[in-house]
C-alpha cells in the first residue's frame, strides 16, 4: 500500500493504526492539509479530493472505511461471523455520519480558526451532535468492552481515531468513563502507534 | 427483517429497493418524519435515533449501509472479488459523507422549509458539495456502466436513492447525462420498485 494524506487527519491515522496493529508495512506520502488534496497528482488517486487515499496493486482506493476493510479483511479486526461483520459496518458508518462531522470538525476548528465569535458559534453548532455520538458510545461501552464481539475490530479503530483527541475540539471526556476505559484498552493493544500530534497542538 | 423508518427517506428506500431487487420479503413500520426516531420504542432499536433501523433474528441493526450489507451479502449485489468489495464500500462511504449530507438535506429543505432567505442560504450552502459529488459520479459513469464491475452492486443502490430525486433539492441533472443514463439502467432492473413520493412533493 502507498498511503496519501496528512498525518494530523484522524481518517489517515485509522489506516496507519490498523497497519501497525496488523504488522503491515506501507509507504506514506504526506499531503498538505489545505491544498494537498486539490493537486492533479492527488486527484488522480482520489477524484473526491479527500484524505486518505491509497494505491494498491489493484488500483487506487479511497474512503478510510474502505481502506480499513481492504487492509483488515484477513485479520482478526474483521470478524468471520456475518452478523458481526454487519455490526462492524454499522459502527463504521455511524462514525462517518454521526461522529466525525461533529467531533473531527470541532478539533480542526480549534486548531485552525482564530479564537472569536465565529469559531465559538461553529463549535456551539457542533456540540449537540458530538455529545450525542459520545453518549451513544458511552452507553454501548458501559455494557461491552469492544464495539463488536469480544475483541477489537475495524469499528474500534474507526471510532478511536477522533474520539481519543475529542478534547482538542472541546469535548470533555471526563463525563464518559466507559469511553476512557476503552481508549486505554485500545492503547494497550500490541503494536499500537500514537497519532502524530497537531503541529500547533493546544 | 422488520424495517423501521419513514418511507420518504432515501436511506430507508435503499433497503426497500435492495429487498425488492433480491426478492426478500420484510415487514415495515413507518415512523413519523419529525419525532418518530425520538420515541422510546425506536430508540430501543437504534440508540442513534436515525432511520433506517431494522430488527433481524440476531438483533437490531442500523445505518443503511450496514443493513444493505447484511441483506445483500449473498446476492449478486455484493461481489465475490475482494477488491471489488472494497470498491463497493468506497462508494457507499462516499455516498454517506460526500453526497447525502448535501443532496438529501437540500431535498428535505425544499420540502420542509418555507421559501425565503433562510432556505435560500441553506440551499446555497449545500450546492457546491452536491455539485462536486455529482461531478465525481458523472466522471465515473462516463467510462463505466456501474460503480463497480460489470453489474449493479450495493454501491449503485446506495447512490441511486438520493441521486434520482436530486432535482427535488434543486440539482439539475440535465448537466449530467451519464448519471441520467445510469438512473435509467437502475430503473430497468428486474424487480425495481419506485420510491414513495414526498407527500407534498413539488
Amino acid at each position: 500500500m502507498h498511503l496519501y494524506g496528512d498525518p494530523t487527519s484522524g481518517n489517515v491515522y485509522k489506516v496507519q493504526l490498523l497497519a501497525a496493529l496488523t504488522g503491515q508495512a506501507y509507504e506514506h506520502t504526506p499531503t498538505d492539509f489545505f491544498e494537498g488534496t486539490k493537486t492533479q497528482a492527488f486527484t488522480a488517486v482520489n477524484p473526491n479530493q479527500k484524505v486518505p487515499a491509497a494505491d494498491f496493486p489493484e488500483g487506487s482506493l479511497w474512503e478510510s472505511g474502505a481502506i480499513l476493510y481492504h487492509l483488515g479483511r484477513d485479520s482478526p479486526f474483521w470478524p468471520q461471523d456475518r452478523w458481526a461483520q454487519a455490526k462492524v459496518l454499522q459502527w463504521m458508518f455511524f462514525e462517518q455520519y454521526s461522529h466525525e462531522p461533529f467531533i473531527a470538525t470541532a478539533r480542526a476548528a480549534m486548531h485552525l480558526r482564530p479564537p472569536g465569535r465565529e469559531r465559538a458559534a461553529f463549535l456551539a453548532d457542533k456540540r449537540p451532535g458530538g455529545e450525542h455520538a459520545l453518549a451513544v458510545m458511552e452507553d454501548h461501552l458501559t455494557a461491552n468492552e469492544w464495539f463488536v464481539g469480544e475483541g477489537p475490530s475495524l469499528a474500534d479503530i474507526a471510532l478511536y481515531a477522533y474520539t481519543h483527541v475529542a478534547h482538542e475540539g472541546g469535548f470533555d471526556l471526563d463525563a464518559y468513563p466507559a469511553i476512557r476505559a476503552w481508549i486505554a484498552r485500545v492503547q494497550a493493544l500490541p503494536g499500537y502507534v500514537p497519532m502524530v500530534p497537531w503541529p500547533e497542538a493546544t
